[in-house]
C-alpha cells in the first residue's frame, strides 16, 4: 500500500503515516520543494485522505556545494516544502537535516483518521473504469531537458522536437509534479472511488499491476488511453528501450492518482475536477477499465496516445538559481 | 524539543513524532541497525513515552557497494533496527530505501497518546537533581577504535591507553547504543521526573543548556560529575581540542537520558534502574544539580571523573561482518 495504517488504541483510529524521500531533479530548488512535499502528501492522498495532521522534513545540503549555494539554495528548497504542506492544510514541526554528498529532499507525513476518511485500496470491481489526474511523461521531460546542454544526447532527440517544445513540456512536467493530488482525493469520496494508487517510481503500468494484484475480486485492469506531455512520446521513442514510456515503465516522480471508479461516475470525476472552484490546471482522463481477470494489469497494443498541450510557464519563485547541476545523481 | 507534539482533533490526543538517520559508526551491521532504532526512539523515551505506535525506516544502500556487500550487510542492519524495534515493543510497517554515496540508516517513530502519557520537558525546579543514564565517551571511543588501524593517530593516544582498553571501550560504547532508554522513560513517571532530554550530538552540555533554556522557572543546571567510559576522559585529553568530552562539547550517538528529578527521587532512581527486573546493563548517576539561575547549564572546573568500567563484550549477531570502512563518512 502506499501509506501504513495502524490501528490505536484509542477509540477506533488509525494512524496513517508515509515516507519519501529522493534527489533534486529540477533546478529551481523552491519548486523542487514543492515537488518533494506533494510527492510525500501524494500516498496519504491515494487512499482518499484529505487532511495531513503533520509533517516532518528530511533533509541533506551536499557537502559539494560552497557556503553560498548552500545560502542560496537550501532555505528555498524548504519554503517550497514549507508552502506546498501549507496548501495541504498541515505544517512542517520537526525533521532531520545532515550533510551528505547529494542534496536529498523528502518528509514524513502522518495522519490521524476514522475508519470512514480513508478509502482501502482493494475494492476495484469488473466494469469499473480506470481514471488517472496527471499526463504522464515527467521523467522524460526532465532529462530532455538536461540534454538540451548536451549535444550528444540532444542530437538522438532532435529530428522529434524542437528546444522550445523541451522547453514547454519541462515547464509542465514541474507544474504538474508540484500540483498536490488533495482535489483528487477529495473527489474519490463524491464519486465513490473504489481504489486508488499514484504513479511515481514503478511507471503506470507497474502500479497498476500492484494495485490490481491487492484487489479482494478477480479482476483485471487493461489500459487503452497513454496522456501523455506533449511531444514527450516522440521523445521516448527516438530513445529506444531507455525510458519505456509507452510501454507505461517510464517512472514518474510525484505522478498522478490511478483511480477505479464506477463507470458511470468517471466521467463526472473528470468533468469536475477542472471546475474553477478547485484552481487552476487539474486534468483528468479515462484511461481504462476493469474487466474480470487474474488479478494483473496490461496496456493494449498501439494505445492512444493523448498529447497533452502545455497550459504555459509554471509559476517559480526564483527560476534563475540553478544549483550546480553535477550534484544531482545520474540518470540510472 | 526532542520530538514534535501536534495536538489531534480526536479527543484530547496528541501526536508525538521524531525522525533522525545518521551514517554507520560502527562496524557491526546488525549492531549499527540496533543503535539507529535506539537512537530514533530514545526522542520519544525523553518525553517520558514508553509506547511507540508504529515505525518507518529510512535506508540508503551505498552505490561503493559490491552486490555480495550489500547483501551481506543491508539485511543485517535492518534486523538490528527491527530486533531493537521489537523490543521498544513496537514495528517497523514502512519506510523507503535509496541508492547513495554513503549508507543511511535511520528513521521515524510515532505515537499517539494522552496527556499523561508524556512529561512536558521545562518543569524543573531548584533543588532538583540531574540523573544521567549511560556514560558519556562514545564518540571517543569510536574513532579510538578506527585509530588501531590508523599509526599516525594511534601515537597520539598509545602513552594513556592499550589496544585491549580500546577494544573493550569499542564494546561497551556499542552496548550502551544500542541499549533503548525505555526503562528510564517508565520510571521518570515512577519517580516524578521535571524534565528531560536525551544526549546526542551536541554533547551533555550542549543538550543541557538546551533543556535549561526551555524551562518555565528561573533555574541553572550546574553538572559535577562526568560518568565516563574507562580511559576515555584520558584518551580524550590526549587529543587536546578534538573531542572536549572533559568540557561536555563531544558528541554522543543514542546517548543517556539527562533527567531534572526531585531530589528525594534521585537516588532511589539509580537503585531502581539498575534492579534484575529490567535485564542487564542499566546504570544511572547523579550528575548535578538544579539552582536557581538564568536558564544556563555549565559544567563546574575539575568536575569529577567517573570511570565506568566495561561490563564484557556486548551482544552481537555477527561480529565477523566488516563492511569497507571507506564507506563510512569521515570524522568532522
Amino acid at each position: 500500500m502506499d501509506c501504513s495504517v495502524t490501528p490505536l488504541r484509542h477509540g477506533g483510529l488509525s494512524l496513517v503515516q508515509t515516507t519519501d524521500f529522493f534527489y533534486p531533479l529540477v533546478e529551481d530548488p523552491y519548486m523542487m520543494g514543492r515537488i518533494a512535499c506533494a510527492n510525500v502528501l501524494s500516498d496519504l492522498y491515494a487512499m482518499g485522505i484529505t487532511e495531513c495532521d503533520n509533517m516532518l522534513m528530511l533533509l541533506s545540503v551536499s557537502q559539494r556545494m560552497s557556503e553560498k549555494e548552500r545560502e542560496r539554495v537550501m532555505p528555498l528548497m524548504v519554503r517550497g516544502f514549507r508552502d506546498a504542506a501549507e496548501e495541504g492544510g498541515t505544517s512542517v514541526t520537526g525533521g532531520q537535516t545532515v550533510i551528505n554528498p547529494w542534496i536529498i529532499i523528502g518528509g514524513v507525513a502522518t495522519v490521524v483518521c476514522q475508519p470512514n476518511d480513508f478509502i482501502m485500496p482493494d475494492n476495484a470491481v469488473p466494469g469499473d473504469v480506470l481514471v488517472l489526474t496527471k499526463p504522464l511523461g515527467t521523467q522524460v521531460a526532465v532529462n530532455a531537458h538536461q540534454w538540451l546542454d548536451m549535444p550528444d544526447k540532444w542530437n538522438k532527440i532532435k529530428l522529434v522536437v524542437s528546444k522550445e517544445e523541451v522547453e514547454m513540456a519541462y515547464q509542465e512536467a514541474m507544474f504538474n509534479m508540484a500540483m498536490l493530488n488533495r482535489t483528487a482525493a477529495g473527489l474519490m469520496h463524491t464519486f465513490n472511488a473504489h481504489a486508488a494508487t499514484d504513479i511515481t517510481g514503478f511507471g503506470i503500468l507497474g502500479h497498476a499491476q500492484n494495485l490490481a494484484r491487492r484487489q479482494h475480486n478477480e479482476v483485471a485492469f487493461v489500459i487503452h488511453n497513454l496522456p501523455i506531455i506533449a511531444k514527450m512520446a516522440a521523445v521516448s521513442k527516438a530513445c529506444g528501450v531507455l525510458f519505456g514510456l509507452l510501454q507505461g515503465t517510464s517512472a514518474e516522480t510525484s505522478g498522478g492518482l490511478l483511480i477505479c471508479l464506477p463507470r458511470e461516475q468517471a466521467a463526472r470525476f473528470c468533468a469536475e475536477i477542472k471546475s474553477p472552484r478547485y484552481g487552476e490546471g487539474h486534468q483528468a482522463w479515462i484511461i481504462g477499465i476493469v474487466e474480470k481477470g487474474n488479478r494483473s494489469a496490461r496496456i493494449i497494443d498501439k494505445p492512444r496516445i493523448i498529447e497533452v498541450a502545455p497550459r504555459g510557464a509554471a509559476c517559480s519563485q526564483d527560476s534563475n538559481t540553478n544549483p550546480s547541476p553535477e550534484i544531482q545523481p545520474p540518470l540510472s
